[in-house]
């Protein structure tokens, strides 16, 4: 799937969230992701928020997966972790750079680096597990 | 801090997000909070996100800590883990009930476990650590 | 399984470590075990190791898993996650209260407190999830 | 500290484990370690424990760091997360590339891929955290 294909399933099936996010391309192992930082986003001290983080990390591991083996909008987190390292630039979006680490049969495993663009030290990692759903005969 | 002064904090230093949480207790251990759950927090198969399930342990465990602290709001979290293990009921509220495992100076950690309201099953678990900033004198 | 079925089958199965440990009951929600704290798993400020923690807490969950569906060597960890909040004391066993969250045909998650035996306030937390393979015919 | 200096460090203050492993080389971002596969490290299946990974992924993110800030044995673990995604081969060594993230005055936090050595596809991931201790005066 392109980033075009990408951002029309998001519309499609996140009719709540797609607004805030951008593929900003497919790479060779993941995608790249823009998460547009609004005031929604912004916590006490300038910062972005840590669920803005996550949810930008959840999106792209998401999308990645997609990339790969097609529209499946039934895929679902089962675990992340992640690590909130320095504090986001603030007013400027955020870039995660997402690759897969595994893509298997039932389960794809990623991780991602977020920085505040334009920025070379990240501001967070993450890692998702997602589990994807048996094809249907 | 009661679960009164907790809300007026929360409408005071998070104006974009406090409509979406209840603090429903502060209990021996933590405190008990509520997701009010919308159609912004639905996805593809009638589940609630898993970024909305990290906010609301994310904001668990923030108002654990400053119900002990006092208000604080430039805490900050710096690590979390979450583990999605059921599907959560169809429009149904979600229950966080976290509990603080260490309070020290300048950490804090807790776990949640996240409840479809009237379910008895969790459908998450999350761990999550704050850093407290030092006092000014 | 019983304490001793539990301890008969890691003698078994686990030839190389199932000296370090003990079980010391199986709990209405999982089950207690103990790390014997020997030399081998100290460190420099008579601290125990990590992987000496992640290992008890490893094995909690694993056999909290058996205790529940039987003898299944081949139940895998497919993820794990730890917080090290406080230090054990010296020349003391560990002892983890491990709780199962999750026991579905296909996937168990736990999660575990260790404690410096005898002390009131937990020295790690972790949570774990194992893969259970399907049955045989 | 080159990769001599880091060995020779582990004998003085790991002398439980420094055979277990063996620092290949200090990289750009982090260091190269080797786990020494052997019968202790094995489980049923032919696969290498889940704690021996931890283990090595521990070691490494510790190395990593005191090959920039020098010798310092009491950084401690404060947190980590572990991805088992594939069975390693059997009678294989296990390599961890491990690269540091974030070096802090107090924090560092690096991530790992493991692999059985000769193969392309990671068997694990991990991510740790260290404390480090503030300089005595």
């Amino acid at each position: 799937m392109t980033p075009d294909d990408l951002m029309g399933f998001m519309v499609e099936v996140f009719p709540q969230v797609h607004k805030d996010f951008n593929v900003e391309a497919v790479t060779e192992d993941g995608v790249r992701m823009r998460l547009y930082v609004t005031e929604a986003n912004l916590r006490p001290g300038g910062t972005v928020s840590g669920p803005s983080m996550f949810a930008l990390a959840d999106v792209a591991i998401y999308l990645a997966t997609l990339s790969r083996i097609g529209p499946e909008a039934l895929a679902v987190t089962t675990n992340g972790s992640i690590d909130f390292m320095r504090k986001p630039s603030a007013n400027t979006d955020l870039i995660a750079e997402a690759r897969l680490l595994k893509l298997g049969k039932t389960l794809s495993v990623g991780d991602v680096l977020i920085y505040s663009e334009g920025v070379d030290a990240p501001v967070a990692r993450a890692t998702l597990t997602y589990s994807i759903p048996p094809k249907r005969g």
